[in-house]
């Protein structure tokens, strides 16, 4: 039975508050997932809730469903106000229930290369709603996971939780160390491909294998020279205009249909 | 000459700030853009600064070419510390220069439709972030122009301007009513294709003629009945995972770019 909360000063409450910043969720292990949606992915992907929030008086079939697996499972669900609820997600207007879960295995040692066709490679990616929407489009190609290297941001932040539309919870995100990865990738033959100013070659005119592992560098700086000195191709997309790079996400999601596209006409 | 500015109640400094707010960026006729590699996007695209504030002691070659090309304008430079730049900004960690414009002619008459093989119309977008990643793919596919339908952003925001890039000084913006901008596509040739959920016709089995306009959908809903009764195709991405909708400019990037190989391959 949801207890209910009057109380900004309730200790739950205090903790999943907590978890916007990043020294909490190491602390406690947990991070947060706003919004009905998500948080019913996160379910139906294997994911209870420790702690479920929602809005008094909700008697969405939805919301109910997560209350009880929460509630099955040892979790705490907890009925508050719209003010509450807007504390808690940080804003003005409110997602209807946000859902605590444990910080999801990170660990590239758990994942196998040959596993996927596709995978996404990030070098210190720098913004949460990049990484995020990234996510997204793996999810849409199916890829193995995004491999996060070096400097990236925190998967687990609200930012790249929400961006992410529950792509996290159906993605495998693994963070590791650029050599580490290397190693791990050179396991299994496969091609890494990075995006790159510096070459000519056309991102159609190579031919990708399965598994392709198509590498992103940072939003600023691009890939550094040893990372592009790793990869098996450099290729580039065509640039029209005058500016001489795109979003991050979106270089990434013309790469992934490609190999996508080439995979599926094969 | 530029003007020392020591205190944030200085008249030109608040009307800059109040340029955050759109109401005033209507009232004044100006928007803000900061960055100055944005900054010079919009001078060499012609759109030389009404006013310019630059860090006290910024002696950077394109700082300096700004700030003359301004003041041979008739405008006004204005060197302020790092402190004033960051609440001109709103950013903790401000970038270097804030330039104010005059706001860009978003009339569509002015727009031929068959001037570019590609053009991008969006449906009541509602995210800036969104608008100037896509307002960036744009400039990248050479487009005619990004047409803003309907209850659209505001490209002229701090968020839109960011994320474009500077792409919104070199790509052209119009806004404009469903109604008008169906009457205007109509007087030339053209394909008006949109992504929807509701077909199964994949969107590189379709013929892209010169010109095509890709039309997007709001983020939640996508695009409204009437404008897929109006579309001359509609045609889905594959989506291989768990989520039904890609993040819409990464969508739009994807169907972009598929237009832009079809037309450079033929």
């Amino acid at each position: 039975m949801p207890r209910q909360i009057t109380s900004f000063s309730n200790a739950t409450i205090k903790r999943v508050r907590g978890l916007a910043q990043k020294k909490n969720r190491i602390a406690e292990g947990l991070f947060m997932a706003e919004g009905l949606r998500i948080c019913t992915e996160a379910l139906e992907a294997g994911h209870v809730p420790r702690v479920m929030i929602f809005a008094e008086g909700d008697r969405h079939e939805l919301t109910l469903r997560l209350i009880d697996e929460t509630e099955a499972s040892g979790g705490e669900a907890l009925a508050v106000s719209r003010d509450i609820l807007a504390k808690v997600s940080g804003k003005d207007n409110p997602q209807g229930v946000v859902g605590v879960f444990d910080l999801l295995d990170t660990s590239l040692s758990r994942l196998d290369p040959a596993a996927a066709a596709i995978w996404i490679v990030c070098e210190s990616l720098k913004d949460p709603g990049n990484l995020g929407t990234i996510l997204r489009t793996a999810d849409a190609v199916a890829a193995g996971g995004v491999i996060l290297l070096d400097q990236s941001c925190d998967p687990f932040s609200v930012e790249a939780v929400r961006a992410s539309m529950g792509a996290l919870f159906t993605t495998p995100i693994a963070q590791a160390a650029g050599e580490d990865f290397l190693t791990w990738l050179r396991t299994t033959p496969a091609m890494l491909v990075g995006t790159s100013l510096k070459t000519e070659q056309d991102y159609q005119a190579v031919a990708y294998p399965r598994p392709t592992f198509v590498f992103m560098g940072n939003e600023q700086s691009g890939l550094p020279d040893h990372y592009e000195a790793a990869c098996d191709a450099l290729v580039k997309m065509p640039m029209l205009g005058k500016a001489d790079s795109l979003n991050v996400a979106v270089s990434c999601a013309v790469m992934l249909y490609e190999v996508l596209n080439q995979h599926r006409h094969q």
